[in-house]
């Protein structure tokens, strides 16, 4: 199935190690991290383009508490796959 | 049942494969995305105006940012759907 | 009970068909469409006002981005209420 | 307890009716609107103030949106609350 | 542990009362209100500073809605934890 | 695995304490800022840079409530894990 945005031919890889089964909740907060760049780079494939934005957004409060907020979305799927790593 | 801002006559495929069950997380990924962008088609159903504005929201950080939280919220659902693909 | 912002005496119905259970993901999400546009809907109840705030957010990439936004959201309530259609 | 913003010795009503089970979803929607306008009535209690905010909220689609997806949260918790009326 | 943005040596309850529990809607509700308004109590510890954006920001539809919408969110949490009030 | 935006060679700790259970729903919610927090040390690691945000967002009501948002989603996802701290 194609990606969004991704050029014909090309695979784009949005779960890195195609899976959401993690050993700890740090490589949970990681891979969340990564699933939310992976998305982006899914929409925007021009890895230069994405590099020019980044000066404005990273310097941004507001850009970076989307970015966050983001990443607490993909996290809670993450979590709750793992069923939160309880023991 | 007629789409959101589609035209008389015409049906839009809103969840393409009429399914939210996928073999792996990456498919599911994958599904997310198109979930999204099939949304945006239905309530854009023109393909002219949804490629004009491609230009812009590509190359800002906060549209970006602001498409992945859709497609974070539309995995969560398919995630969910899957039993997060756990074995 | 009054809807929020119709007039009085006047009954907008919020959830089409009165039921979040259909028979296919397909109808879930098209459900999921109508409840997003029916609150609208009830908040501004003037099809003219409605009608023409179409032009402006119909080309605007954060506006759709922000309809959709609101599509997943209520397509996650609508999903869990079928079970995710599984079988 | 008193409410965020309420003036001393002033109750504010925050759920209607005191309970999230209503018989329908129709009423659920209805409640979950609602609830999203009592908020606001306790964040800002001058009924004055909120009225000359509609002019502008209610002819802005990225406002309406923005209402719209208050709603569908409030809605999410309310149709868990009623296990989704299935019956 | 020290709350995020709380000067040193300085305690912020988060959570008023250290529970999630409350006997009715209405009081989780008021829970959920408070909750925001701690945690922007503990990112903006200058009670002068958050008096002075008070005129602003309640005499802003968008803030209000942004305002309603995290409460809809720490009331999802607080709901899930009272198992909805079902009796 | 590397995270987002940090440097080679740079572990940044995303998870305080690599555990998302807590004692409490106060140390819940501290965790949650902590959260937030490294989210954002992690995209934007220079702490002079974040640091040089603060005066603006801060006194911002909207930027705010933005960050407390953020902090309301990973509460959810912290208050699931620990099953609400149900006695």
């Amino acid at each position: 199935m194609a990606a969004y945005g991704a050029n014909k031919g090309e695979t784009v890889e949005l779960i890195p190690g195609g899976t959401l089964i993690t050993a700890t909740p740090e490589e949970g907060r990681a891979l969340a991290m990564l699933m939310a760049r992976k998305s982006i780079g899914a929409i925007q494939p021009d890895a230069e383009v994405r590099k020019s934005l980044r000066p404005e957004y990273s310097t941004s409060a507001d850009s970076l508490t989307g970015a966050a907020h983001v990443v607490a979305i993909e996290f809670a799927t993450v979590a709750a796959a793992n069923k939160y790593w309880r023991k």
